[in-house]
């Protein structure tokens, strides 16, 4: 059901008013008027996604406000608890941070298995990794498909991960959901709605990335295309936003952390890679995402950054990593979150 | 193949710059350097998607700049004269303005029979309407389907007009293929890469809006992926970037039809409705759009905005549409563009 | 005086909503609120500047929307007539387009008068140049100061135009206002607010870019620091606002005219220049700010750009220029406004 | 002295190439050519300021890049070392955080006794305060002018804080140069050249606040114009951009605070109140910009926000400011930064 106050210009004559009370019971709304020098409609009823510039666009209106939330199911409103998202027996939004790292691209099995191991080494509990690319030029590598899913799963399996990748399209969920624990949708995905719909029905939970230029209130209503498929297990990823500043690849926009943790109950992680895009700043982003609320962090690594087929000069070195995830502990501790310890190599390993 | 020129830090000794040389000679570089007390490297090689940043994080750089373009059919550089789109017969990109209109969304037979015959007799040639719609909202009206395919492909046949409708997702190529003259691509879909691929394969022209956030150089890396699949047939169309501005609902980049017209040979439109947002703004900036030098235009009509189903307030009336039409004739005149004559009902409907 | 609408949580009680009804009374505020199922509360009284953020921080508020202009005296709604400036007795906001031309900076006499002498040829009714030069780096070119402001004068009395110059700090007004015709303020300085009050009070029409990430509101609202100080000649100037597009300088906004038409009644011309930045495009949007309404163009022209002392490559060669309004003046007719006829040279030139 | 990199087009002919080295030297220029099939110019001579767009459209040119940084007392480059500045005293930039906190606007003798007590409890260094307001509105509260920063500086000092204010026009700096420690430059005045080069003369330390469309370059141009004035002390503050999200006041970009790190010597802090606008999203941000390195912090308090004259709604409470700087405290801990302890109020004031 949607609420809309109506504001009529302040030199509407009374007629004017009536006229638009009219037209407002003509879409189907139930019409109160405050009394008083100030006039205001309050207007409630017809649908929740009623297109409030039917009524911007009558004579002696001056604004037109939505006093009803557009999405239902992401607001905090009718549900005030957070909601933690079992990724296979992993919590994500308790009080345990989580962290999500890897390479860019899978691809290989040597490259793979480093990552692992040495995420897994650092204590942080899922392995990235993507086999189909989004790529913005047709002749960049597109990724290894099917092949990378498996080696990216066997890996996360070997080292006690869990695994998430990112599908694309419609068409790669089956296989994508063979081998992920969570599906990711990139940014520029955001809002393709026929994919979120399908997510929405596959089982698995996802992680939705912020799109470059989607407000907060999209971001949400996107979670809310999953939600209102019954799949109640979404992350969300903020990853920056496009402005006009180009020292960095993006505008991180870390006060999205505190203003979606006020509006939803949903988890949000922070994405410090893509936010800045270059090496050198990506350390710093990452304590102050820990500092302001998110519930996790992901970050990509690598073993080799220089010959990475994707997104290397991003990428941390694995021992850069690891001496950031001890900051990212410090910082934790500071602000009363839990980071895993690290763990020490199988022994196998050491042999 | 990819060009590049790297610029050493002014404090860079020469054995920095030595090693510099080598890690572009490793990456499979050919290298030249200037003479003089402005050292730069030129290195050419490898190929076009490089990712420059691999060379912006190693030491002593202070700059590196792509000297190629990444995308090559785009390019006016390598196909000088203008691409005139052939749309079964109508020519888009010539001497001729293009004005495409219509409801956003096919709501049925008699909304779309009154739009068809509306717009044709403005001299308008194309007919456009939606059957599958991107909603920022799950419970918003997600379209008709096959049967407004239907609906809108047989209007445009009865009043001699040509039909572009949007495709969301490889899985709708074939069925909106079969009655659509042109596939829109929206906005949203700029950068889902795997359905730009499909249309590239699917022979009909494509009409590929810009992102929201998209930059004009992004945006030609996604007709290169049309393009790339052997597909010569993109029309770009203008709709608005977003900013921070909130008065209209997006920034219709006007600046950016001179900026296409000098990169790249394409045909570009422009849409004065979902840039603005708002009906009384619309006819203006289609004047705009006209006068600096668009290929065409596309606007939303509807009969009856009030009660359409989408896009409503920033639908205009019909007479509204016929009389800016007049306008468009005028400015077209002015800037040596022809705009067809209004056409007089056929009489049967006279009858 | 402010008026509020204020819009409860829909899960706010009824003593909450008390609660708000007391924080409003203690504000100053008289409170009505709709009955029904929505309940909202108007609000009205206490000062026109009242910071709606003190509602918006209460406990149980959903939203908090002012429903008063900020403005006054800029509003269309309290002057429904459109505002014609009177520059020495040329009008500016009339039926006539009104062109500003001329270089970037005042650089000596030679280089003014043959502006001057082709401005004029053109039938262009004002010209321009700075004498005071903000520049972003302290070691540019920083104008000639009151010399400047003399050779200036001299050229647009000589040739039968009016002059318009920057204006940068109070100090300088008493100097500038013995030259100019019109006051310049510059874009970086549509929130001086010093400043805007004293040009407010210095007897002469000013003309007030827009700040590069204004809002159309925010550059209303300047106006309105100039207006309240009684002189009622603000004519407002589009140039362009900053986005994350970098192909252009500026993204020229040129909705913001139809805009600022419908929300105030002042006149509104456009800066190609500015907004584009590079010579080739600056044709393309002039025609375009005509075709949309504007009520002028201020255009960089210069004898000799490449020797220009600033903003050369944004200066229109005076030929091209010529060529210019000849196309200002087809677009101008097709849209229903005049613009002046070429005026021969004087006959002591031809001599 | 300008050192430029020009690009030719790929296809622009040895003869084309030729005339742009003769057009190069005709600006007086020093040119070297890479040899191979990559053909790039290496230009180096003239002023620094030299405007590159008078290269960018000579024909046969593709793209032109300024390989010398516009500002030279602000690189790092030529200042490998942290500036520490001297605050009466106060080291800002060197191992201690500096914390500014206060109301935004003075407002009288109780409101800043009480403010300055309690901020000198938590261990903060600074009052600030503004006695010269710059208001978007002119019906709003100007500031109390000098009796405000008589009282501001009087509590400063029985507190034993620092006190910096801001300077709104060169009018006001012999006025505020009376009272404060430290100059504050608003962000709407960062390109107010006029008022940086006095402040740069003037003889105290200057906090040059981030414009609110403004690049990091732009803003360190700005800090030249103070540095080349002769004076070295300039602090840095992020205080948020503009984007076109609409949840938060401004987005605060904290990446700017690495970037900084990296491209200048000078200290930078962060402004979270002016960065999101509204109280409860404060203390995360602050906590953030800690996290990811800034030298300090500027944070808005009150005795009683809601009485506030002035930003009420975006100002914290004295014990939520009080609670925050302990978790300052235990974040500054974690990346290596101290923060002075709270000092008990002196016995005078507890008797």
């Amino acid at each position: 059901m949607a609420g809309l106050v109506v504001i009529p210009d302040p030199t509407a004559s009374d007629d004017r008013v009536e006229a638009l009370v009219d037209a407002l019971h003509g879409f189907g709304f139930d019409v109160h008027r405050t009394g008083g020098a100030a006039v205001v409609l309050g207007a409630m009823g017809v649908d929740a996604d009623f297109d409030v510039r039917h009524i911007k666009v009558l004579p002696g209106v001056r604004d037109v406000v939505r006093i009803t939330s557009p999405y239902k199911f992401a607001a905090r409103t009718w549900h005030p608890d957070d909601t933690v998202v079992d990724v296979d027996g992993l919590a994500v939004g308790g009080a345990e941070l989580v962290v999500m790292a890897g390479p860019c691209s899978v691809e290989g099995v040597d490259q793979i298995e480093a990552s692992a191991a040495a995420v897994a080494a650092t204590g942080a509990q899922i392995l990235r990794g993507g086999a189909f690319k989004p790529r913005s030029s047709p002749y960049s590598f597109q990724g290894m498909g099917e092949e990378g899913l498996r080696i990216l799963r066997e890996a996360g399996d070997a080292h006690g991960l869990k695994v998430v990748t990112e599908v694309m399209t419609e068409r790669q969920i089956d296989v994508v959901g063979r081998y992920a624990h969570v599906f990711q949708i990139g940014a520029r995905n955001m809002q393709n709605f026929a994919l979120l719909k399908e997510v929405g029905q596959a089982g698995l939970p996802v992680l939705l990335k912020r799109g470059m230029s989607a407000t907060i209130e999209e971001w949400l209503m996107s979670a809310e295309y999953v939600l209102a498929e019954g799949n109640p297990d979404v992350i969300l990823c903020e990853r920056g936003i496009r402005t006009f500043e180009t020292a960095t690849r993006n505008t991180l926009d870390l006060s999205a952390v505190p203003v979606v943790k006020q509006l939803s109950h949903l988890p949000i992680i922070v994405d410090p890679s893509h936010g800045v895009g270059i090496r050198d700043k990506i350390g710093p982003m990452a304590l102050a995402g820990v500092a302001c609320g998110a519930d996790g962090l992901m970050i990509e690594t690598h073993p080799n950054p220089p010959e990475a087929l994707s997104d290397g000069p991003q990428s941390l070195y694995l021992d850069a990593f690891d001496a950031l995830m001890g900051r990212v502990r410090a910082v934790g501790a500071a602000v009363g979150r839990d980071v895993p310890e690290p763990r020490p190599a199988p022994v196998a390993e050491a042999a």
